[in-house]
């Protein structure tokens, strides 16, 4: 493939979007992307999107997102990955400019989910899990992250308080994110007192829907001749079984472990020159997995780089440097796109009080399901 | 690009297909496609679908396909672009494998319709119009196209019979093909007595839906060492306002027109170099339409070709060989890898009795919404 470069981010930010509809809050995030890459138009738009036809009617975003947003008549599809929808979307894009056939790419991911109640929204995430040999025995999403939280305690010894500083870390971050849908911190007595949605998992273990929608602006980095810009110098996916029953190892993500894997070769990189890793802590238990997946942690050991303060902006390895899912908001179909436009902003140097000093090389990973598709991106500056 | 062959296709029939689910028909057609290939795998999958979310309650059906059809581990993606959900994934197929990042790709379009009263399908099929300014005012997605033929009638003086060409003509030629749904005749009288749907739009206008899928494998051409192969010689899809309302004019398919433009000068042909031509025959109008938007005919002009007898197999471009939308069958999401599977058994000469003869470039169209996205794929005998 030939090098990939990001000319421009753009992004909302995550709340209750009340007076916005869904091609109103994607328009926002592309016209920011287009105002910051300095250009009128693209070659093509990739969306990504997760439950718009269950919870807003609407099929064919490419057609109606290009018409909205001024690049009518442009190539324009959808990308759906469950949870992953935005990394999906950003890889379609790559691979549309890598080939030759685009000069230009917009990436959009964007959902709009509070219209419905949370009866419906619960319905409408489920649809990530296997319809049949999970969903209809009557488990939900979260449900089935309970599972795999309450089986790691059980497996590991952890007790419930020992995933508390990825919520505390997360919800510290976010304060300083202007796009962030809760910006205040937690303390551990919160954390311990929240209340309970599916044992073990309560609700500061979970991360918040919300709407949102987030913009990347891809182009050859050759057409920038040779001046500074951010590479993206790893990405692959991988997937795993859709049913978390069907595998032999449950609590490790193994598409976690194959898509770095991946991307590091890519990178010519390893898990210790990562500066900072937005990782996809929809849950808790999702953050311990995906350290542990890709390198940072043995087996069992990813809640401890929480407890020894590893995670933080100063850490060994800062994670979720904007809010991550569980502060930022998890508007599902944006997600993997707001997580590849801070860990840019990140290389950029505009993050401000948490700014991971020096950070030149940063890492995006997104899931989609339980661990079914996953994602990975590695971008340098250049 | 580099250049794309296509090494195999496999189809299931287009049906009611009761006894199996969503996964197993996907399977089916990956299976089929995998041993005309003869190939035991591939570096990914790419599924066109439009509406599992609503119809089969199940998203990510890249991880789900990935896993039930042997492709464990792979990257999956689903792409949809409402009814050009499957020529989208074609496309997305084609420049993975363009790009270098693949060396070989699976495409498979599946669609699992019937499960549900026609009154949930016919809401599902209305998310490819504008869910705020078309279908919120209650206007159907066949609403919709009978609103455009009679416009059509109106402008150009045809009367109703005069479509009957492009459903006769696909029926006759979909008794040939095992696949198709509706393998029967009919006849001039039966298309003028059939039952109304939408004024003008009969039951004999209109295609049916049906439970199928087709899968498509694709491998840079230069790995075939010079062999005789199936190539993609031109690829290209373009979009329009996704509400008819805001078209200056409704009567032309502009993304038709736009996108077969590029793909005739990719493929160094014109409308004259083709062979044949699968067209987006949802709606007899939606033939006439595309015929004009892609040379054929002046505008207002395209039910002539049919009237002349310049569509059936030995006239100047036959359509709908293998029985099109109409009697083929429409699974929506499905339906654009069926076509090009069908340019692809013509280009091999495997057609029998509704073989175009010394066929040697052929065309595929496929249309989302009511003209919003069009993709025209050309392959060519090489």
């Amino acid at each position: 493939m030939r090098p990939i470069a990001i000319l421009g981010i753009g992004q909302t930010i995550v709340e209750e979007q009340w007076e916005k509809s869904l091609r109103d809050i994607a328009v926002d995030a592309i016209t920011n992307a287009l105002a910051d890459a300095g250009r009128e138009s693209a070659d093509g738009l990739f969306v990504g999107n997760m439950m718009s036809a269950i919870i807003n009617s609407q099929n064919n975003l490419g057609a109606l997102l290009a018409d909205w947003s001024g690049l009518k008549g442009k190539d324009s599809v959808k990308v759906e990955a469950a949870c992953a929808s935005g990394s999906a979307a950003f890889r379609s894009g790559l691979m549309a400019v890598a080939s030759g056939e685009m000069d230009s790419a917009l990436v959009v991911g964007v959902e709009k989910m509070v219209d419905r109640t949370s009866h419906e929204v619960t319905a409408a995430l489920a649809t990530a899990a296997d319809a049949d040999y999970e969903v209809d025995m009557g488990v939900s999403f979260v449900g089935l992250n309970a599972l795999i939280m309450r089986r790691y305690m059980h497996e590991y010894g952890w007790k419930h308080a020992d995933f508390a500083p990825f919520a505390i870390n997360a919800h510290a971050n976010a304060v300083h994110n202007p796009f962030a849908r809760l910006r205040h911190k937690i303390t551990l007595e919160e954390f311990e007192k929240s209340a309970m949605i599916a044992t073990p998992i309560n609700l500061l273990d979970a991360s918040p829907i919300g709407d949102g929608a987030a913009a990347i602006y891809l182009v050859p980095a050759e057409s920038l001749n040779g001046g500074p810009h951010i590479l993206v110098a790893g990405s692959a996916a991988a997937t795993d079984t859709i049913a978390i029953h069907d595998r032999s190892e449950p609590l490790f993500l193994n598409a976690a472990y194959q898509s770095a894997r991946m991307a590091y070769r890519q990178a010519g990189v390893g898990p210790e020159d990562i500066d900072l890793f937005e990782l996809h802590d929809a849950f808790t238990i999702m953050s311990a997995l995906s350290l542990e997946a890709c390198g940072y942690a043995e087996p069992g050991q990813g809640v401890r780089l929480g407890l020894d303060g590893a995670i933080g902006i100063q850490g060994r390895i800062p994670i979720t440097t904007r809010g991550g899912l569980k502060a930022r908001g998890h508007p599902v179909g944006a997600t993997g796109v707001y997580q590849i436009a801070e860990v840019v902003q990140q290389l950029r140097g505009q993050c401000a009080q948490t700014q991971v000093a020096d950070a030149r090389i940063g890492m995006a990973q997104n899931i989609g399901g339980s661990g079914a598709t996953i994602i990975t991106h590695i971008l340098k500056k250049a």
